[in-house]
């Protein structure tokens, strides 16, 4: 799906980039008139988001963006400070929905529970197929730029919430308290995430598609195996037997 | 682990590159003489396996492989036919072992039963620390040169074989029949993998390491969650409410 960024972003959610007229196209040099400022930032990050969610930050040269936006390069500088401001800006504005509802459940001025929370997980991945690539390619390698950002911002906040709300569970004997904690979350984390992570192979593999039928599917899945386990309840077991 | 290419040769049962000594220094230019041939042919593969497995496919040079063994780049086209060549063999040797593992096991010779494949596969991880950037960096991108070898010979073959012995489980009502047999090989498939995969991110958020030690005990706990499920069971939760 990352080879198709037209219907990443509009899963995403993200406005088409809108088409780069004459009329832009005459502003492109110089510092922008007054007026227009607004629509070259916009059509810098509106290039930006598709350009480095498809290539990534590395592959994707300033001069590149500014080309798509219709925009000079010198803009990059004037409104981002660089093409790193350019890709912060341009995350920030994507990871704020996700971050406000972090912020939220942290505080828990909003109902947090586990099968919801995978249920939001798995949808997030359906709806924002970019991430698949993103994650990939930015966060996961000893190197990615993202990962700095993403341990500390999202997964480095996620995680202890989630250990907290488990924890809560055992306590009230709603899960087994037996397990480590630790290890609950990360099998939590690993069913809701590899299918996505890996789309490139579980796609072909186990059929796992990046669509909100799927997401609902595999989330329903996930919360059946965590609660019950794969072992036939000592009652079905009989029923079945006998009916033989 | 990948900026440890020396430990993670230890772990992968791979025999330290012999020091570059003069003797071999006086042979490397022009085609080896007799008797000499195997030590040039196995010096290239072993800096073969320590470059690429460090630093990927596309970044490495046949003539920085060809430096590393102490060897003429000619060498390289001369036994392998060039790069390529070269990269599939040292692939070949090492995943050899995985090979006949799964032959064995598709051919049903060997016993296989799914918790004796978890521990499998969680060692297999620890045992082999390189694969994680190799399978991140070269299997699951697009264009991961990997990605059609790894889907025909290694997954492939591995997810239909696990399916068919999870449907063998079902039939036996050793396991759940309400449950989606496709799914419930990705979910075992996503506990043993994704802990591994995203190692950057996993050993600082929940203590994954690649050792035996913690190789057993994840997978001791993925046989819990995935036979037991999360849930307390009715007993259980009685005798705790009782103590209380």
């Amino acid at each position: 799906m990352v080879n198709k960024p037209q219907s990443s972003r509009r899963a995403a959610g993200v406005p088409p980039v809108a088409p780069a007229g004459g009329a832009r196209r005459r502003r492109s040099r110089g510092r922008p008139r007054a007026g227009h400022s607004e629509n070259v930032r916009e059509a810098l990050l509106e290039a930006a988001r598709e350009l480095f969610l498809r290539y990534g930050f590395r592959a994707v040269s300033s001069r590149q963006v500014a080309a798509a936006a219709g925009a000079n390069v010198a803009m990059i500088r004037y409104y981002f400070g660089g093409k790193e401001g350019l890709y912060r800006e341009m995350l920030e504005s994507i990871l704020a929905p996700l971050r406000s509802r972090i912020d939220a459940m942290v505080a828990r001025e909003v109902e947090v529970d586990l099968g919801g929370l995978i249920a939001g997980v798995t949808r997030t991945w359906a709806a924002n197929p970019w991430m698949v690539g993103l994650v990939l390619r930015e966060v996961l390698p000893p190197d990615g730029p993202l990962r700095p950002m993403f341990l500390k911002e999202v997964a480095g906040r996620l995680a202890p919430l989630v250990e907290s709300l488990v924890r809560d569970e055992i306590e009230r004997g709603r899960l087994r308290s037996d397990l480590d904690p630790e290890l609950i979350v990360l099998s939590m984390v690993s069913l809701a995430a590899f299918p996505f992570l890996a789309y490139q192979l579980t796609s072909r593999l186990f059929g796992v598609r990046l669509d909100e039928a799927f997401a609902e599917q595999l989330a329903g899945h996930i919360r059946e195996v965590l609660y019950h386990g794969l072992a036939p309840r000592a009652g079905h077991t009989e029923e079945r037997r006998q009916s033989r």
